[in-house]
């Protein structure tokens, strides 16, 4: 279903979108992404968390190698991902999904493609432990964190009234502090939805509106435009076994339910333009053929050209601020620090 | 030879050191880390090449594979190195020798265990094309760098006047001047260089005049405790074979001269805390135990307990404030830039 407005806007190959109307049918959809720091249920973001979380996050030897960190796959200078296919992890293996961003990740409803982590600190716990990622296990990463006295003191005072603070469940509570932190405000789609009628273009204005009336708003809405509810990878027709590789069956191996074949998280599209490739395979680089792959075989529409480029302009106005951070000096390993592993592969 | 006064205090299990004739002594060894960044003959250190060669030091995309920057193996925040024995890069490869620091390189007289790069500009050319190390090409980076307007531009603005700015020399003059801002002034031993005669305990002044007076100072001297000079391992007597690999030669190898056989840079000192393990195989992973190996292979005296206790707590106090580095955000792929090459393994 396309709108009037926008039929009309590509027969005359000029655009008239009246930003009021096109703003208050936005708004229907999405949300502005707040400057603050959103608050997280039971894991109170505080400055101490979070000071720990940076740390941690960047901490190489949260790895069985100790040359793999958090950053590594999801590098904030990067878009928060890695730009990789898939991502390279321990003894260079090849991991099965393309990164998510870490950028905005707790307005998701859930984490992973599949969404089987049901926040950002169950999800902290997942790549640290796999044997193609960081391969390390909890005893490990708890014994390296108790040998630098610099990260149990970090730990008593971001974690008070413990009485053992360095636990592998405080890691990812600290990591998912931190992470909450890494959002991205002031988009230009944020400051359209404020009120600002100029400043967006009369292209990405066409394609906010095509955004919403083919549908892809059906999916794609809320504070990260996606990131919430489960839908399968062609909804109408589904892509090429490149595209969608029969053997990762998505969700499904998450609720071994029929209904979840080749399901997965609808993909949040904040700041996707620095996050190629694309979908959870990582076989698509252009965000262009990505939207017309996504209109194929979600909507069933056949999109032109001249829509299609709206639309993927649109999308580039959905990069924001990038958060700023120093890149922190990481506490000193100790004779009793466990040796990296690096040469024994999982 | 051991000093009276340290001598007494190893007697007396106290030691009496008299701070400004401990300093004037020190004085002619070492020089203060200075407080300003220091001036490159042919390579201005401008604002606009720092800003740019912070971006090269940390995108990864200088590698094949584009996970392996050069703060991988010269980690920020682990004391400007990896903390391994060896790094490991391409394909998972394990590099020959330890990787030194970038902290403070500035001041050495020449790059490299065996001194092969006459300056960080040259350096940083080694590990982008080392197979095991980065894997990529000039060609390559040139074509990575060219395929990103904002490096482009970036480039323009830090190389002005210049027809074709974005050049793998140009590359690397922009790496050497972000690295010349990489220096860690202030730290303990220079408060007492600069007349502080209360910073030091009197172990560690104890042990700076042991460090002196056994002649470790005698190789380890200047702004950098080391960096300038070339001396063989085992001056006095070779150590075993797991701590000086036969096979690798050292200078040997730069110059083909049967007298340099085995013979290295001098390791410069500074935040040597910081850097474990130690020595060009990494394979010594505690200060002390490194210090009881120099002392016998190069100096042929065999310190007692107390005496390599009180020259390991001297240089702890090498240990300077670190760099402050905001990270950069980096400039977004392009749909020309040349695909990750991860699995191509050189």
């Amino acid at each position: 279903m396309i709108s009037g407005s926008a039929i009309l806007g590509m027969a005359n190959a000029a655009f008239a979108v009246d930003p009021a109307q096109l703003r208050e049918s936005a708004k229907e959809h999405f949300e502005v992404i707040p400057s603050m720091v959103p608050a997280i249920e039971g894991n109170a973001v505080t400055r101490e968390k979070v000071d720990l979380g940076k740390k941690l996050f960047f901490d190489p030897r949260l790895s069985a190698s100790a040359i793999i960190s958090c950053n590594t796959c999801h590098n904030l200078g990067m878009g928060g991902d890695d730009n990789l296919e898939t991502s390279i992890g321990h003894g260079w293996q090849k991991g099965p999904r393309n990164a998510p961003t870490v950028l905005n990740a707790v307005f998701n409803e859930a984490q992973f493609w599949d969404g089987r982590a049901e926040d950002l600190k169950a999800q902290a716990k997942g790549p640290v432990q796999a044997g193609v990622e960081m391969a390390s296990t909890p005893e490990r990463v708890v014994t390296v964190l108790n040998s630098m006295p610099e990260y149990v003191a970090q730990f008593n005072a971001a974690f008070p009234g413990q009485d053992d603070a360095v636990t592998f469940d405080n890691m990812a509570m600290a990591i998912e502090a931190f992470e909450a932190t890494l959002i991205t405000p002031a988009s230009r789609f944020d400051q359209f939805l404020e009120g600002n009628d100029t400043i967006l273009t009369e292209t990405e204005m066409a394609g906010l509106e095509l955004f919403i009336d083919t549908g892809c708003a059906s999916c794609h809405n809320g504070v990260n435009v996606g990131g919430t509810g489960y839908y399968p990878f062609g909804v109408v027709e589904q892509p090429g076994s490149e595209i969608l590789p029969p053997d990762d069956k998505g969700r499904f191996a998450v609720t071994q339910t029929a209904t979840d074949d080749y399901v997965f998280r609808a993909g949040p599209l904040r700041n996707i333009a620095l996050t190629a490739p694309y979908f959870h395979s990582g076989k698509v680089w252009n965000l262009e053929q990505a939207v017309a792959i996504m209109s194929s075989s979600q909507l069933g529409t056949e999109l032109n050209d001249t829509e299609i480029h709206a639309i993927t302009a649109f999308l580039e106005t959905l990069t924001g601020e990038m958060p700023r951070v120093e890149y922190p000096i990481l506490p000193v390993s100790s004779p009793t620090t466990p040796k990296p592993a690096a040469m024994v592969v999982n």
